[in-house]
Parts: C-alpha cells; sequence; structure tokens
C-alpha cells in the first residue's frame, strides 16, 4: 500500500469554462489524460452541484484507478480546481504517472496560481508496509 | 474552496474481514457514517478488485459529499486500509465533522497502526481564496 498522493488546490483557472462547468467534458478528459499517463481506470462517478445565486454549480470527477483514484472538485464562481491523484505502487512505482496525470491536468486548467503537496502514503515509521 | 484534508493509512487492522472485501457492507457502513458525522452524500461507487495469489482483492469505496469527498481503499492481505476525507468549508465549517467521519472509521478498522495527516486546502499565501 506504499503510495504517492498529489494534491494541487488551482485557482484563477485560464481554461475555457466547460472544465468547470460540463461533468461529462471533464470525466472524457480525465480519461484520457488518465490513459495518456499511463494508468487504468476502473470506474468513473460524476456530479454536477446545483446552480446557486452565485451562477453555476461546480462538478466533481472522481475516477476510480487501478491504482488508486483520482478527484476533482471545481468551483466554476472563484475559476477554483482541487486536484487529488493517489497512486498505490502495488506491482511498481507509479510516481512518475501520478506527476504525468497532474501535469496534463493542470495543462487542461490552466491555473494563474497552484499549491501542490506531495505526501507519501503507507508507511510506518518509514518502512513500507 | 478553503477546506481540511485528513488522511489516514491503517496498518493491521483487527476488524472483521468483511470491511476489507465486502464493497457494499462497506459502502453502507460509509454512508452510516457520513450520516452519522452529520455529512451528505450525493454519490457513491464501488469496486472489487480480483483475486490474486495473495488471496481476496481489496475494494474502493468513494463518496462524493456535498462537502467533497470520502476515499477509501483496502488491502486484505496486509488488512491494511488508507482514508481520505475532505470537506470544503464553504457554507460553513466542516473540520469538526470531518475528524467525526475519521474517527468513525478508525473504529470500523480497528488499526493496531494509523499514520495521519491533516491538509489546509485551497488558500494561497495564507489567504482563503
Amino acid at each position: 500500500m506504499h503510495g504517492l498522493h498529489l494534491t494541487a488546490d488551482l485557482h484563477d483557472c485560464q481554461c475555457h469554462a466547460r472544465w468547470l462547468l460540463d461533468a461529462d467534458a471533464l470525466g472524457a478528459a480525465c480519461l484520457d489524460a488518465i490513459a495518456g499517463a499511463g494508468l487504468q481506470a476502473v470506474g468513473q462517478l460524476l456530479h454536477t452541484f446545483p446552480a446557486t445565486s452565485h451562477g453555476p454549480g461546480g462538478v466533481t470527477a472522481t475516477v476510480l484507478l487501478a491504482e488508486s483514484h483520482l478527484c476533482i472538485h471545481t468551483w466554476p464562481e472563484r475559476r477554483a480546481v482541487t486536484l487529488d491523484v493517489y497512486v498505490c505502487n502495488v506491482g511498481g512505482d507509479h510516481s512518475a504517472r501520478a506527476h504525468a496525470l497532474l501535469d496534463a491536468l493542470l495543462v487542461l486548467f490552466s491555473p494563474a496560481h497552484t499549491e501542490r503537496h506531495a505526501l507519501t502514503r503507507g508507511t510506518v515509521a518509514g518502512v513500507d508496509a
């Protein structure tokens, strides 16, 4: 269960509004990016939130991977997005693929500012369990 | 999009094997724990991985929340689990509910060892965006 969890919080995204609003389009783009990064999707769930007084609702796109998961949340009224790419390294080190997937999504959303973190997971006292 | 992302990597879980193997049972327990913590589920996706030479396959349970998401991955052959609880604090501070949900899941899985992290998300240079 040793793995790598990448997070990115995106601000002031310069992308076309469809990527913040259209769950089906975003879901298809996710599957393309996952395949392009060499990862394997095993399931997908999309949700569109209702409009509010601030404008159209955001979307959540989750893709279950053979290697773990991708989760995306959008806030179109703020042109903001959060990304999670988590890969477990059972069967091989997928870290480079996780970075490639995150990089592809950053190109898609084109944020003006991004806050990124990387968390090594599944170790106890630094020992791979 | 300011929020709190809690992660927990669980080792040597002492729970009944159903929580590591039975996606439907785990999914139902997730929904109960989410409701008990005062959070709102808006969608759920479960996946069971095929058995390997090491034994039965693990499961992934993802619940999309009005507040963001819950993701669980199990590795039954290692009695290991990873948990992600991410809540966005739009409309109120859901941090206490996120902790309550994580605590309920820790009781469910009863790990001998747990590695926990908390990440504040959606801020740029410490300013809520």
